[in-house]
């Protein structure tokens, strides 16, 4: 008789719950979002939902309605009554024996609302990075549940008393942090990685794209090599949970005087302006 | 109030099953392992222990005891009674809320008993194969639950009307099946990838070779080029669930006379006779 154990319980396979079977766990056969609301309101999701779908059709999930997925978010963060909170969510191809591939499964849905991290102490005096070689594969332009390389490299962060890694590629180039788009200041021009598929596109990114231009700063598209890291002048990650977190160290190099730097400052403020421009009320 | 939805169902986020809130399940963040009984018995569960050990440490998961996994593997698998058994067990790092790293979790384990895929038509008819770009990350030495990529090729395999695909990688070197090791025969010299951070360190793999010295065989640990393909002589993919499987097609090329070849069926026969002395009473 098929048989499943579950730490140390025993059970026959087919009364195990769905959720043992799910191909998230089995293959990360999955794509998700993350994102927060802001005093009550959702934050850009409409552009979320956009790459979402996008991840959803690179790795042939079909069948999924995306409305229908923005009515479960906004019924589910409203009842849960948070005001800054953190908004998950993921869909897998469907529970089933483990085979590596199989078609005709019903996706699967899966959300978490809860508070957001506090950032107010990482934003004013800034975090200490580390690089780490960028171990990946070669589609990072998706969301996908195959994380463990992020996870290890963020182990290696905070073993080294640091807050994030930045990978850096075979060619000695930054692409981006674990959970995090990476940016630099080299005098007042910004720099940061190119969209490709190596990199996420960023949806804080853009944001912060528009928040340079609303500012009149210089932006230009060229990933930072390793090499240049001590001739910065700031530089700051980038990500929907916390929007921008200065750097003030990346390994042993002090960036800047070591406190968050001028534009840096700057962009924070702007994009508090975007949030309450572009968040949304239902 | 932090809450959760899976499909269509609200839930409080601490009333759900821990399953939901598995570390594999959110990043791929646990290895596994897959193995087989010939006949009621356990075929190379040393090997498998061994190489499973291995994976926990290289992803950092601590505190597992692998006697405790063999005891329980032998147990479930003496219980569900499957003469010829597929046996899976993976351990993730374990449950909690998402966050990218967190210490102190305790693993999780799990395992399935089913019955072992019915190999006979294949071995014996042989099957088709196609290649595609190796995306996958550059620690595939791991048995991590990041197979996602192997999922995608497997599926473009089956839309191809194939059995398996082969991963080709960017010096245009095969390296091997999304399940499986790769084999090619040029003349009676039997090639196979060399063991790196690239491929798996397949156990069958290892049996193959055993094979090959009992058979006296010459064997050559040296990669196939994808343009060498319409030079080999014979091919065969190698896997637990399965062991050997001859490949009588790759693209668009015919192997061999496009049926299994000599040395193919010499090595299946003294597999069979590896598999009757390795395997493991209780």
């Amino acid at each position: 008789m098929p048989l499943a154990m579950i730490d140390n319980k025993i059970v026959e396979l087919d009364q195990l719950d769905p959720a043992c079977l799910d191909r998230g766990t089995f293959f990360g056969d999955g794509v998700y979002e993350a994102l927060r609301s802001y005093n009550g309101k959702l934050f850009a999701l409409d552009e979320h939902l956009v790459r979402f779908e996008r991840s959803l059709s690179e790795i042939e999930i079909g069948g999924v309605d995306i409305e229908d997925i923005r009515r479960k978010v906004i019924k589910v963060y409203e009842l849960s009554g948070i005001s800054n909170a953190k908004i998950y969510f993921h869909i897998t191809r469907g529970t089933g024996p483990r085979e590596h591939f199989s078609r005709e499964l019903t996706p699967r849905f899966f959300l978490t609302i809860t508070d957001a991290p506090d950032g107010r102490e990482a934003k004013t005096n800034g975090i200490s990075v580390i690089s780490t070689p960028d171990t990946r594969w070669k589609r990072c332009d998706i969301k996908t549940l195959n994380l463990l390389p992020n996870v290890l490299a963020k182990s290696k962060a905070e073993k080294n008393g640091c807050e994030e890694a930045i990978f850096v590629n075979d060619d000695d180039l930054l692409t981006e942090g674990t959970s995090s788009a990476f940016f630099a200041f080299f005098t007042d021009i910004l720099r940061t990685t190119p969209l490709s598929a190596n990199i996420l596109s960023s949806v804080t990114r853009e944001f912060v794209l528009k928040a340079c231009q609303n500012l009149g700063i210089c932006v230009e598209e060229k990933s930072v090599a390793l090499s240049e890291v001590p001739k910065a002048d700031e530089m700051f990650i980038a990500m929907s949970s916390k929007n921008i977190v200065p750097i003030v160290r990346f390994d042993s190099v002090k960036i800047g005087n070591g406190t968050p730097g001028k534009n840096t400052k700057l962009l924070i403020a702007e994009f508090a302006n975007l949030v309450t421009q572009h968040c949304q009320n239902f």
